[in-house]
């Protein structure tokens, strides 16, 4: 199986820390100075007897657009997850994130990270029309891909149907929503939250399928708020609720 | 004086639309196709006598890594606020954001956008460690930039003094608070709001200097919150508050 390449010290450690991917060799800048994240990263190489080896900064020239703080991994793929294998799992009051047509690595490499932090199920994108999970997604989630299922699917509205059927209800995040997305009650069931691509938004098809649609209130008429952004004031917003008693 | 060069549609478009500084020139790619955008650039810059330009697409290639869209302004820097100006204005139940060392020019333009759609009436920063208002932090920020006072200050320190001296309130952002950030009540009060560095989090002597420490709990261990999501959760929260009766 062909190797992904990986980089910078988060990508690396939350990689060695999951656990679930084969790495094949870590290679480390002699240049860079000794942390605590590079110990850690050393320490768990050799406990699982994962090569490291040490190279001049020459051998990270190809790498520089990549912010690699003299850290790069050669590792297996992310394992996508499959929705029917997610559905069969045990939910209780989970969420899953949907993302709709994300273009910008940066963006979901934030939005995956929230998603971690806000201890969100599993993120679901389309095979088509919606970046992929590649090194700069790595490095931009600062690792947090190890940590949470991401689920690819041919059909966002299949996906959707599917999760209705298990029960979970489906919530879309628009602008023209007439609700705002903290007038609805999170607690108490699994639900998904539809995000919409950066400029054209969630698409028709899934507005129509969506139990709830709802909006973040602008106290500007500047409305544009980044998808990462909007995704992190909804999603602690159901976070809160769920901690609230 | 100096102009500096801004990039993309979203840039130059805010910044005719504010109108606060004076635009020497645009340049618009030969290559690129109209749309809903660049014809309010076009029809903006004609009714301010603004002169703008079509250029081949060479001329875009010394600005390849800024993502342009074709699209360039000759434009005067931003003009800093004045806090003491800034504190001189009346203001209602208000909030600005205050960020101790934020490096990353992505980061602060997401931030800037995120402030200007939840009406924060202003941005603070130091005039050393922290990245500078520059041609990605205004691209990152969509043109946001343009829509709210960026104040810059020799310390932040004082800021935070001149703050309580006015009858501000001042709530920072720390993951080792005790306090969650959704059990302060941000209603019928002014307050500023601290976000830490991307590593090292708000300094000691910030924290010691607040009325409030909060946290954002973290439902899984994997404590890695952007500060631009970590932003958005919380000033959206004191959006919620001041919205709901």
């Amino acid at each position: 199986m062909q190797n992904d390449i990986i980089f910078g010290k988060n990508s690396v450690l939350e990689a060695l820390i999951a656990g679930d991917r084969e790495i094949n060799k870590i290679i480390i800048s002699k240049n860079i100075h000794g942390d605590s994240k590079l110990n850690k990263i050393k320490d768990l190489a050799r406990e699982n007897g994962i090569v490291f080896q040490f190279a001049a900064k020459e051998k990270f020239l190809p790498y520089a657009e990549f912010n690699h703080q003299g850290v790069i991994a050669q590792i297996s793929p992310i394992k996508y997850k499959d929705l029917d294998d997610f559905l069969d799992e045990k939910h209780d009051n989970a969420s899953v994130v949907i993302l709709d047509g994300v273009e910008d690595a940066h963006n979901l490499g934030a939005i995956i990270r929230t998603c971690v932090c806000a201890g969100v199920a599993g993120i679901i994108i389309p095979s088509r029309r919606n970046v992929q999970v590649n090194a700069t997604v790595e490095k931009t989630s600062a690792g947090a891909v190890n940590h949470i299922p991401i689920i690819k699917v041919n059909s966002l509205v299949n996906a959707v149907q599917k999760l209705k059927n298990s029960d979970w209800w489906v919530v879309a995040a628009d602008a023209g929503a007439k609700d705002n997305y903290y007038d609805i009650n999170y607690k108490d069931m699994n639900f998904a939250l539809i995000m919409g691509a950066e400029h054209a938004g969630v698409s028709k098809s899934l507005l129509k399928a969506a139990d709830f649609i709802v909006k973040i209130p602008m106290l500007k008429e500047f409305n544009s708020l980044n998808v990462s952004n909007a995704l992190s004031a909804i999603i602690f917003e159901t976070v809160r609720q769920k901690m609230k008693n």
